[in-house]
């Protein structure tokens, strides 16, 4: 057998303790997979004496990161600790000493990925984050290397547990936002502070993370544009449901056509809660599931599927990578770098071409419906469908439009707001998923 | 720019056709992705002046695709011609060339492919075959590399489109199988000679392909228990049905756990049309889709859903992998080979665990049920659910065992056909994806 791969595991929370449980229990076959013995040589941790759900040797326990990192002997790193800082450091420490790594962390990814990127490439070494997006679901991968033949148009994804879980209670249960989140939190699918995941930023690092593998560019967190589902009510589902549709936080990415066949006008990246019809596959995405759905000129379109997080399914991912590492890393060779030669640029959300769904609460009087029409043409925006419903003294109309610029859609909607007729617009959501 | 990577394509059908064109559409992004332009230099044909859906110059065509993949200066060959012979002797002179090989030959691997495996090992080239299985679906790539550091323990496949399409028209139709066969025969869904398709053999070598990734064992097309959907009534379907559940053709690789927890008695593989609840993800693929679900230790539960068929898509799971093999074969390295280290033994079906789902005409009268019991207790076979429902002077039973052998279950069903009470056994079919 060949000497043993050395790995130090940074961080021993509930992704660190599932790496380092699995690291044990499946010695053996990773051993016959990689080709060589991977050995655990060292775990930091902030306290030495706090409870974890595996039992670590002592000695190989240590609450500095950056000594283990800067071992000789260490061959392979595994950053699970999260967070910019002291993540970035460690992991550039540990590329410049020539091991490889493999990180779970999206957030510091999505804001500086590059700097990671640039330094893995000058020392010759990998850096693979299989687990920072939508958990154990191979899904970078399959980008990366599966479609590497083909021209990915369009990435729709639920990459949020917590949201999916929301949403899906108030569909299914017709609760309101707050009563959604509560559940979540009293199950233990929502933080106590769960800022960082209904306001979208947790998808928004993964919809950058996707974007830049999917068109070979660099987006980062900043370039996407984020909305969350604080304000997604009770009345947004119930119309979603009426015309056959669920409410999905979405992380999307796709490329925008332009007047020239031949070329893009770049990729649109964002976060946004958008209506799509019960056939498409991802209304089936149920609880804290995750799924990524991709569309490509030849392959057409394919949907992943699995657990988003978890202790043992994002472990599972990052094992995935630490063998794919350790063979490249005992080989002397490196795997699929980044690549950034497309170099598309971002387009701002108002460029970006969507749909919306507008529910409103009118007069029901002649001369309602011609209104509301004239307001959507003024802005240039065709309508698909319109469903008027009398309600006594008032009406209520639900538009779904054409595609057209976001900014187009987002002023016909403060027109609608304004006028005399309009006595309330009880819902505006995008729509996702449907053939123009 | 590094001097170009030159490819022979082996047959130019339907897939072969769509890689041509590909290959010129996508040549920017192919040269970049693989760090190298990738440059066509054969394209072996049956016949020179074949009507095809590509242009291909007519220089590059030729009838000896022996001489092509004998060429000195072929890098990579694609071999997409299908069958057992010539493609076997044709891709083994290949590797002994020095090139490396994509290939979405199905049939060959799993009749041959230890053969395949060890002249690219000897050869140190990539024989790479993404599209041999479920199309343009990334399914071999994340078995094989990003479920590395887990342990699959079952894999559920829809993996042939044709036997979809048609189960999933006597569901939504409630057609019997004649009408719907004939239907995919119109649609062009299935061929003219369906036998391939409907009696399971296709699935059958998809199912071998993937319990030999997934179990890191040899297994081959003939270790796999085969049955196909000819025989599946519209009294299968709606007895699915009426228990919540719908009739798919599975591909099954399970590890089959032993007395010993500490190892695995073996492996069981088969292909059978089987009754799974409406509620697995599974369910939900329709038409002529595909999809694959896999199970594992830490993982949990993984979906990966696509186009099945078709030349584009196809062809986009080939030019996958032919970048990988193209950096690799620039780089003078290898990707991941074949291993089978864990050489699990394929266990005969009687000694396979499964679960029936059993539909009985009976006479009503007192002490029919206690003798149907009966008959399943002398086999060991424990009994999960019982409908009964009363039809004037006759009955209907239906009975959901749980798990045992499928001897037992099926010497149990051998004797409910022979007893006095029983008029008919109006539907047996094997249960799947449900929990014990």
């Amino acid at each position: 057998m060949n000497s043993p791969l050395k790995v130090a595991v940074l961080g021993c929370g509930s992704v660190g303790s599932q790496v380092v449980r699995l690291l044990g229990e499946q010695a053996d076959d990773l051993a016959a997979r990689v080709g060589a013995p991977v050995q655990l040589a060292g775990v930091a941790v902030r306290r030495l004496d706090a409870p974890r759900e595996v039992d670590v040797p002592a000695e190989l326990l240590t609450t500095d990161a950056a000594a283990l990192v800067a071992r000789d002997d260490i061959d392979l790193v595994i950053e699970v600790i999260g967070g910019i800082e002291p993540a970035r450091s460690l992991i550039l420490s540990a590329l410049e000493n020539g091991a490889s790594v493999v990180t779970a962390n999206k957030a510091l990814l999505a804001e500086d990925g590059p700097t990671l990127f640039e330094a893995a490439e000058k020392a010759g070494r990998d850096l693979y984050y299989e687990a920072a997006v939508a958990g154990a679901i191979p899904i970078l991968r399959p980008l990366r290397e599966s479609l590497a033949g083909d021209k990915v148009t369009r990435v729709l994804g639920i990459v949020n547990g917590t949201t999916n879980f929301i949403l899906d209670k108030m569909d299914t249960q017709g609760s309101g936002f707050a009563d959604a989140l509560e559940e979540a939190q009293a199950l233990g699918y929502a933080e106590a502070d769960p800022t960082a995941d209904v306001e979208g930023f947790d998808a928004a690092a993964k919809a950058a993370i996707l974007a830049s593998l999917a068109f070979h560019s660099r987006v980062t967190a900043a370039d996407v544009h984020r909305e969350g589902i604080t304000d997604v009510t009770a009345a947004d589902v119930r119309s979603a449901r009426e015309m056959g549709s669920v409410v999905k936080l979405l992380a999307i990415a796709e490329l925008v056509p332009s007047a020239d066949p031949a070329e893009d006008a770049g990729v649109s990246v964002r976060v946004h809660p958008a209506m799509i019809p019960r056939s498409h596959p991802l209304a089936s995405v149920r609880e804290a599931y995750n799924a990524v759905f991709v569309e490509s000129e030849a392959a057409g379109q394919l949907m992943f599927y699995g657990p988003g997080a978890g202790g043992s399914p994002t472990a599972s991912a990052v094992l995935g990578d630490l063998v794919t590492v350790a063979r490249n890393h005992r080989q002397g060779t490196r795997g699929v770098g980044e690549s950034a030669y497309a170099d598309r640029a971002v387009l701002p959300m108002g460029e970006t071409r969507t749909r919306y769904h507008v529910a409103i609460d009118v007069d029901d009087r002649a001369g309602v419906l011609a209104a509301v029409a004239q307001a959507f043409a003024e802005h240039g925006v065709s309508i698909q469908t319109v469903r008027q419903e009398g309600r006594g003294n008032d009406a209520q109309l639900v538009v779904v439009s054409h595609e057209a610029s976001d900014a187009a859609l987002a002023a016909t909607v403060e027109q609608l707001r304004d006028m005399e007729i309009v006595r309330e617009v009880t819902s505006v959501m995008r729509v996702e998923g449907t053939e123009e």
